[in-house]
């Protein structure tokens, strides 16, 4: 665990725009736990109520929806550095609609959810980093909602692209076109002619 | 102002789940402003960038994106008890891409953002009121974009009607049928078989 818990306060310090003592991230870290996630395992299915949150030390995951016709949408990615979970779930204490499932070989710190609810119940700092945290994942979500109706569809890969570099080596393009909105043919279409 | 002070400590009570003390809402209500709106004026357009938040005393407005092709998508409702403003845009102090538009004629009490912000810098209880807030928002989102998956358009059109009784005969239904994803010749069907 030691070797994790600069790059989680660094994160949580970034999340906080704030610094945050090294003695709550061992208390926060007390009762995490390591764990590995082969390509294709998952974190979380649908249809499970959890009450954890990772903080991807090391892989890559994506999470996604299946829809009332068995088809899925690619909701989000999240790599090495990010903390991922099923904050709905996670809310509202009811069974997940999300899959978070590994594209690779992934190292997780997972955290008790209620564990971090507990600690923020007495702390002003905990308290103002969950917010900041729920706003930063609202602006995700926002952001992307909004992308697809601002941007065409080359514009979006575009935007995609200069954000992660090297995330379509990495990914599958029917994720990635799920993930931009868009079919695969779509996407190779556009690709080719960039 | 007065008269709206108990359904605003109401209101954020009930998102707080804990009692907020009389003195914290007139500290909170002291610089607010009521403002009417008529039937089609807006709160706020996009490509403004707005420090207020609003609290709908009396009313019902639309929020939407208008799109790079020029056609608009409701993205929400907002109505007497809630509240409503631009939370990306007052997150990121950017202009706004979302318009909000009185659909009848309203009364809100305006807040200025930056005074919640700066009662919640020295507060517990207000930086916990504002984590919930948006936590509220996150999980509003998140249902939507899942609900647009996992149900089938009458499912969807059922569920907008079990939870907002009156709204079809408020809100015209072109903008119902944006808001839950389908065209309005399908929301048409739909009502004529139930």
């Amino acid at each position: 665990m030691e070797k994790y818990l600069l790059s989680i306060k660094k994160k949580l310090e970034h999340l906080a725009e704030a610094d945050i003592p090294f003695d709550d991230i061992k208390m926060l870290t007390s009762n995490a736990v390591i764990t590995n996630y082969t390509s294709d395992e998952y974190f979380l299915r649908s249809g499970e109520t959890s009450r954890k949150v990772g903080f991807v030390a090391e892989g890559l995951f994506r999470l996604f929806y299946t829809d009332f016709v068995g088809k899925d949408y690619t909701k989000n990615f999240k790599t090495t550095g990010q903390f991922t979970g099923a904050l709905a779930s996670l809310l509202l204490r009811t069974p997940s609609r999300l899959n978070i499932q590994a594209l690779e070989n992934s190292t997780v710190v997972c955290f008790d959810y209620d564990a971090i609810l507990q600690i923020a119940e007495c702390s002003f700092s905990w308290q103002r980093l969950l917010r900041r945290f729920t706003e930063g994942e609202y602006l995700e979500k926002e952001q992307r909602e909004s992308d697809l109706l601002f941007y065409d569809s080359k514009e979006r890969y575009q935007n995609f692209k200069a954000e992660h570099p090297d995330w379509d080596k990495k990914i599958q393009l029917r994720y990635i076109a799920s993930y931009l909105g868009m079919t695969p043919e779509t996407l190779s279409r556009i690709r080719k002619n960039l």
